[in-house]
């Protein structure tokens, strides 16, 4: 949607964690939420909240906030995360693994949770065939096809630096739209690709600075 | 520092990707890089490099650019990554073995890497005193005291979720001052403490909204 493509990821990443913030509440039918408890809940002002919420439509009133129930789908809708997303890994290293098993095990207990992983890949001779809680790691010859025939939308890359862009190239080709991508280095992506670097040393560099 | 704190963490990482991107390099002594350059490389305008970088002071000269590895030592300086950081890791569960081993593996391969994990915690009598890469994981029994002889000044929380406000208010009692948060929660903490929210689920929430 060319709309979306203008929304800041600040705001979806906030929206996210309305989002989370709300589910935590375990809320009863017809519990009332104001801006100002969610952001408290999430760090921000209720001004922020309200801004945020607005860019999107009309969800609450004034004086009364919002039904928690109803914004939690609303948010839900807004973050396409009412429906399954497909996601595989490429990598099947210590990290990739960690990832993997991390991500089975939320979409098994959660009831809300909408990313399953659907295929792990590695060009290791080696890992390849082995099971990683159900999930039989897949060559790389087999990613194309796979991709395809599994309906794949994301993809979280835990190659190595050298091996990233390679990887990511091969994932554009086979009609990937996101990737998130663990390995430490830039990427290029074409302008209708969304790439999100979860690098843990730029995460850790971020801390560091504000030491 | 004060003054460090008004720096929006969006700014930061961006530094932090200067930096990685330098190092990317492999600079020769007296290679001047541009801002269009560096831009390029990291996905924004070479006027918002221009920006970023003229907050801290005057790196580079009109028409000539930055001298790539003066940038690169600035950058360091600028970032506190021109010296060792201690870090810990709470939680020995795959997600944290998994970072614990990759941060030892970059730490122990990248001449440059100022990020050091010291210590692994972990409340689950099977898990402690295992060897993880030449470290010990200890008992949580033990944190405060670890942390304090150890210098710790970053911890990196892989614990469940309903663990984690319990054990940051370990640390923030042990004097830990930035947090990198993989569980999937929200914590209270202080204004003087820094914490990052590094779940994946955030990270693959912000992908799917823009698919």
């Amino acid at each position: 949607m060319r709309r979306k493509r203008r929304v800041p990821e600040v705001v979806v990443r906030r929206l996210a964690m309305y989002l989370r913030v709300l589910r935590e509440m375990d809320l009863a039918e017809n519990r009332f939420v104001s801006s100002k408890e969610l952001g408290e809940k999430v760090g921000v002002t209720s001004a922020q909240v309200r801004k945020d919420l607005a860019m999107f439509g009309e969800f609450g009133k004034q004086g009364v906030g919002y039904q928690g129930l109803f914004l939690g789908t609303e948010l839900k809708r807004i973050l396409n995360a009412d429906r399954t997303l497909r996601v595989c890994i490429i990598g099947a290293g210590e990290l990739g693994t960690a990832l993997a098993r991390y991500n089975l095990r939320r979409y098994q207990k959660e009831r809300d949770y909408p990313f399953r992983i659907v295929a792990i890949f590695d060009n290791d001779p080696s890992k390849v065939g082995v099971m990683l809680d159900g999930i039989k790691v897949s060559s790389m010859d087999q990613f194309k096809k796979l991709v395809r025939d599994l309906d794949v939308q994301i993809a979280i890359i835990t190659v190595p630096a050298q091996s990233a862009q390679n990887v990511i190239d091969m994932g554009i080709e086979a009609n990937i739209k996101g990737f998130l991508n663990y390995a430490p280095v830039k990427v290029n992506t074409p302008e209708d690709i969304k790439i999100h670097h979860a690098d843990v040393s730029l995460d850790l560099h971020q801390l560091a600075f504000y030491l």
